[in-house]
């Protein structure tokens, strides 16, 4: 088991075949604001609690929070510029997310992977499947998302 | 069992004792086109089968496809603005996720869903669960993506 940690370079490009059960990887950090959290829910969730502050306090999250669908996609940034070096890149082809804390504009998140199963293809020699589970937290080290992914996987040329 | 289809206004707005098993609610639609994609691609997915139609011919996409993040994010909001007309608004705590084909820039998008399951909550009587199969497809029908998901939904006062 090795851990790899944000931004390492194109050198840690990887394989099916570099990869081990157990593998752990780090991303590098974001930093949430309003302005984004807002941005992202006009454009895609347009609901009270991701809009405004004011309005968000008589919802059920009490205060801005985030959209899911924001969370995740600042995850996959943070998978895909620093948090898992992949060779052909981060392919996913679905997983279970959830949500156990709302993220807040005062979040700094980081990504934390970790390779829970290796699959390599029987009718497709070139390639394979991981499962993958990333842990998407704050600054305090608190929850935001968990997502168990599927990603599809090169094997290293012959 | 009944159907509701994408914008049929306010006074459609349901609480969780307003659902049965087995409704359904067809969204209004949404056109992609290359810009959105790559725009999206630039800010959270920035992979060369998201950002550039030449570089996405030589990988596993054969072409621009959108990021299933994309994908996910539009589905958002075609259910909150007119998918799933829900008295205190689409509230998902996680789901299961796939994308069975990718989604390609001359898409146009509509959400289908249908309710599976609705469980009170027995701690807190102004709420309970809800699970919700969303079917994003294309224009043809093509599946493009299945989300299975759990929604928090507010019971009607007392």
């Amino acid at each position: 088991m090795s851990t790899i940690t944000g931004g390492a370079g194109p050198q840690s490009a990887l394989y099916l075949d570099d990869l081990k059960i157990g593998d752990r990887f780090c991303s590098a950090e974001h930093a949430l604001d309003e302005q984004q959290i807002m941005a992202f829910a006009r454009q895609f969730d347009p609901q009270p609690f991701h809009l405004s502050d004011a309005a968000a306090k008589s919802t059920l999250f009490a205060g801005l929070a985030a959209s899911g669908w924001h969370t995740a996609a600042i995850t996959m940034r943070l998978l895909v510029t620093s948090g898992m070096p992949l060779q052909d890149g981060v392919i996913g082809s679905g997983g279970e997310i959830s949500w156990p804390q709302p993220t807040r504009a005062s979040d700094i998140l980081h990504v934390e992977s970790e390779v829970l199963e290796i699959t390599p293809s029987r009718s497709r020699p070139d390639r394979g499947m991981v499962k993958l589970r990333s842990e998407t937290r704050n600054q305090r080290g608190e929850l935001l998302q968990l997502f168990v992914s599927k990603l599809v996987v090169s094997r290293k040329p012959a």
